[in-house]
Parts: structure tokens; C-alpha cells; sequence
């Protein structure tokens, strides 16, 4: 149990990171009405959020461009266009998969980039190439994370030796990742624990990347940050992957650090995010998503049931029952 | 942190109470559809949900029996007109709330009755006339549990009070009720550790009633079963008060025994909860909820809110933050 005391100070090492861009871009193909991004940048700058990710450094030979929004992308003159010389403190990050970009060519040195932080993503199984991503980066100048994904499924022992790896690579921050949203609070704990160990070793930090099928991103964001997490990732409205993700509105109204503003955070989701969901976009928690969260599956089934606008849940309950 | 093994096994003590009628029944004036309360009824027996709540005994002399469905009043023939000789293991539970049962005279003798517990509800200022009723509960036959409310806006020294007033009454469940949805799980930590040393010291049971204001229901419910509460409030779809409660089929979700099952709730929800949301019944989990929680005060100006079809979150949020 955590200290009182600590409940109502605060960490000034706390990072709140913004990743409704990128996150939120899987449910749109980041198609976001205009002026979207620019509004969401204001909001975070004045909302006191630390760093803002954009979206995916995706390889244009890979990904069709006319059938994505500029986010799946993040070319440099796109992020200028919004942020300008980014005169803030708020930091840009954005996401680069293994295997899905093009790193060499496209992420060019940080002292002529707007971006600050790169966020390295793989599986357990691309460790190597994630650090060759991530050395690549570090010497062009970035700040870096490592984000590995889908550990709800990995044995204990592969995590421990992907972190070893990774603890002695130049990363900054690594990432625990919830993508199934499988995870409750306790073996969250349990989970930090092993992180940590590295972390500490290594002189890196941690971060948390959580999901809302079973209603509790930000329920485990809660834990981590009281096992010394630092990096919270959140999105606006929950706004990401099937069921989403932490509510940037309910960390920010849950950390004490003055610097947070709510009413920013309110005032960009009244005017850009309800009129948005209005016209159809639709994410967040719902029964399809306990299901697959449950059943610690990756939610694609999910997201095609909700499609498909089905509502036979007890049928995709059987289906879920049903797969080897 | 709690062992794996817990997490693991599961604990015989515990019972899942369905409050799907009764909170559920604050969100349409107790009017469910046809057959909903058989249907639900046949739905807890197959979950193995262990008691059901029916409603509450409000007093017909103060409330107006046509502008509410039978819920609100629990007649017995109300009640056995659903559950027959209620030949299972699913016990029937009933709220009385201090102030607004005529336990005297509606509550009658055990062994004439289909209920077998009743839920005294209070505010800390009503203790000694809630154990005037559970005293009378209690002789007349019934299990009994009580249910203080907002606590969290109450001293823990008169909490302290109060549960040392409670412990020596016959009682046995004393429910922690997050009226406000305000609690994170590590203050909910610590407010069990002052409920259970009552509760081992008079030999009483402890219970859980968590709403969803900050999408921590089903979190504080969890940090509950963890830390040794034995009776769990849920409904289905969360159905409840503003915000609602910790959702059924979360809930059955976490528990281990066997004897739970997850098939008959999505039966449920699908056939009659799905369809009575299409025809406008609104709860769950929203803007307005959150900000009401995270001030700390009852949702009831966030009910209106909804009610009235608001959109406008920034000024309601300055309503919120200007209340004295």
C-alpha cells in the first residue's frame, strides 16, 4: 500500500504524454477533421501535458498514402505545420514500429526535426532490430523509448532477457505496454516489479502504456505511477484502439502536480472531440472488448464485430470460447 | 501487493450481490420492461450470482405508488410473482434506506417472507435508527447488512464511531459504500483496514459498493476482494446511479470459483439490457460523472445535466469547480 503522503504530493519526474494522435489514429486511419491537431496541441500546451505524440513514422513504401491521414506519416513539414518552432515546453514524440518504417532514411537528425522523443515499438521477438532503432536514434540526437507490446501473453523469463538487452542499449524510458488490456492492478504490481529491477540497474525509466477493456487503464496507470512509473501515456476521451486507452482527463484530474490544467482538456474535448463522435467515430470500452481483454486476445475480432455493428454478444462469446 | 496464489485460487467466502433492480432502478423510476425481473432472476440463478437485490421497501405514505415501478416498494407479491418458492440458491435481498421504510409494519416476519436479507442504508448521522432496524430485521428472522453512504465526504473519526456503533449491533455485513465514486483503490486500501478491524473484532462480514464516476468501480471492487471484503455489489451493464456501478460481467470475469459463470449475464444483457438502452434508458459513465466524483459530491447535478441533454462540459465544469 502506498503512502498517504505520497498520494497528495507529487513526483516532479511525472511525464503525462498525449497519444490520442497516435493511438486514437487506429480508429480513424488518421483522418482527423481540420484543425484537429493544431486544437489538441494548444490543449495540451496549456493543459501543462509534457510530451505530445503525433503519430507513426510509417514507411511510405509500406503504407499507401492516399489511404491514411497525415499522423500514419509525421513528416517533418506536416508536424511544423502545427507546431511551428514549437516555442513551448511541451515535447513532440512520435512512434516508430519495428519492421514498418523506413528509420534510416526518415527520422533525420533531432537538431533539424521537430520531434524530441522516438518511441521504438516491437514484439518480444524483434528485440535486436528495436535496438538498432533505438541506437539509431540516440545518436541523431533523440530522446528514446521502448515500447515492447502484447507482454500479457510473453513467458516472465523472455521479458527478463528482452529488458537485459534493452537496460544496456542508450534507451531513455521503457515502456510497459498493456495492449490487450488483460492486466489487473495486481499483477501490474507484480510487473513493475520486474521492470524495475532493470530500470534501476540501468538508470532508465519507466513508462505505462495501458487499455480499457476491462475498464481499468486507468486503474493500472494509478498503480504504476504509486510503483514509480514515470511516463503516463493518455489519450483525449479515451480516444485510441478498440476499447482505448487512460482518460487524459481523469489522470490529469488525478495527479497533483500544479502545473496540470483540467479545463483545457474539457474545453478541447466539448469542441472537437463530442462533434467528432457525433458524426461516428466510435472507440471505448465495450462488451466485445471485455471479451478479448478477458480472454487476453489482441482485440482485432473485437473491432470487427463492432464494424460489423453486431450485437450478438453472446454468440461472439462462444466464438472467443471456441478459438485454439 | 497481494500473492499470486490469492489471485489464483479463489476465496468460498465470497458473494456477488446483483443490485441491478435497485440501483439500476434510480435510472427509470423502478419501470423495467416486461419480464425483466424473471428474466434477470433466471439470469443470477445461472451465474450463480448469490444474492439478488429486488429493490427497496419505500414507505407508501411518502412516496406516490403510481410514479414508480414495483421495485420501489418490494411488496412480497410482487417479489414471489418472479421467484415462486424460489427454490435455489440465490438469496433475495431488499434495501431499507433510515427515514424512508415503515420496517415496523412492511417488513414482515422472515419465515412468511421471500426475502432473506435485508440492507439497512444510512448516512452517518442516522446510525442509531439504523440499528433500530437492523435490531428489528434481525429478531424478525432476516440477515442483515449496513450500508453507510458518502462516507467520503465524512471524518474517519466519526466512521470510527460509527462502525464501533454498528459492530455491536446485530448485523452481519457492513458494507463500505463509494456513494460519490470519488475513491482511488489505495485510499479504498486503507478505508478497508479501518472497516476490518471492526469487522474482526465483532465478527462481521465486510461488503463493497463501488459506482463508476472515475471508471474505478470495478478497480476498487478488485482492490476489495484483495484485501478480504467478502460481499461484492455489481449490476449488469453497471446499470445504476448516474455513473453506475462495478459491471457483472467485469466482476464474474475476475472471480475463480467455478460456480460462476459469464454465458447467462451476456444472454442477459443482450436479450433485455441492449435493447431497453436503445430505447433511451441512460446511465454509465460520462464527463459530468467524472468531474462530480473527482470534487467529491453527489451526481445528482450531474443527473440533471444529463437529463437536459447538456453538451456544454466546460460550463458545467465551472459550475462545479464555483460551488461553495
Amino acid at each position: 500500500m502506498k503512502n498517504v503522503s505520497e498520494l497528495m504530493d507529487f513526483r516532479p519526474g511525472i511525464k503525462v504524454v498525449d497519444a490520442t494522435l497516435r493511438d486514437g489514429g487506429l480508429v480513424n486511419d488518421f483522418f482527423f477533421p481540420e484543425g484537429f491537431a493544431k486544437a489538441l496541441y494548444e490543449a495540451n500546451v496549456k493543459a501543462g501535458v509534457d510530451y505530445m505524440e503525433f503519430g507513426y513514422k510509417a514507411d511510405k513504401e509500406m503504407f499507401d498514402l492516399s489511404k491514411y491521414g497525415p499522423s500514419k506519416f509525421c513528416d517533418e513539414d506536416y508536424i511544423r505545420s502545427v507546431v511551428g518552432d514549437n516555442d513551448t515546453a511541451l515535447k513532440i514524440a512520435v512512434m516508430a514500429d519495428v519492421g514498418r518504417c523506413n528509420y534510416k532514411n526518415d527520422i533525420i537528425e533531432n537538431k533539424d526535426s521537430a520531434v524530441d522523443l522516438i518511441r521504438v515499438a516491437c514484439y518480444l521477438n524483434q528485440i535486436p532490430a528495436a535496438i538498432d532503432m533505438i541506437e539509431d536514434a540516440h545518436k541523431k540526437g533523440y530522446e528514446t523509448s521502448c515500447n515492447i507490446m502484447a507482454i500479457s501473453t510473453a513467458q516472465e523469463n523472455d521479458i527478463k532477457t528482452a529488458l537485459e538487452f534493452i537496460g544496456k542499449s542508450p534507451v531513455d524510458v521503457i515502456y510497459i505496454v498493456d495492449s490487450y488490456g488483460s492486466i489487473y492492478p495486481e499483477a501490474m504490481a507484480r510487473i513493475v516489479d520486474v521492470y524495475k529491477e532493470v530500470a534501476d540497474k540501468y538508470g532508465k525509466k519507466l513508462g505505462i502504456h495501458a487499455h480499457d477493456n476491462q475498464k481499468l487503464a486507468f486503474a493500472n496507470t494509478i498503480e504504476c505511477v504509486g510503483d514509480g512509473v514515470d511516463y503516463l501515456d493518455a489519450t483525449y476521451l479515451s480516444m485510441g484502439r478498440g476499447a482505448g486507452n487512460c482518460a487524459m482527463e481523469l489522470l490529469l484530474g488525478l495527479l497533483h502536480n500544479p502545473k496540470y490544467n483540467l479545463y483545457p482538456v474539457f474545453d478541447f474535448i466539448e469542441k472537437n472531440m463530442l462533434p467528432m463522435r457525433e458524426k461516428g467515430v466510435v472507440w471505448g470500452y465495450d462488451l466485445q472488448y471485455l471479451m478479448t481483454g478477458l480472454f487476453n486476445q489482441h482485440p482485432r475480432a473485437a473491432i470487427q464485430f463492432t464494424k460489423e455493428k453486431r450485437t450478438d454478444i453472446t454468440d461472439f462469446y462462444t466464438e472467443m470460447m471456441g478459438l485454439d
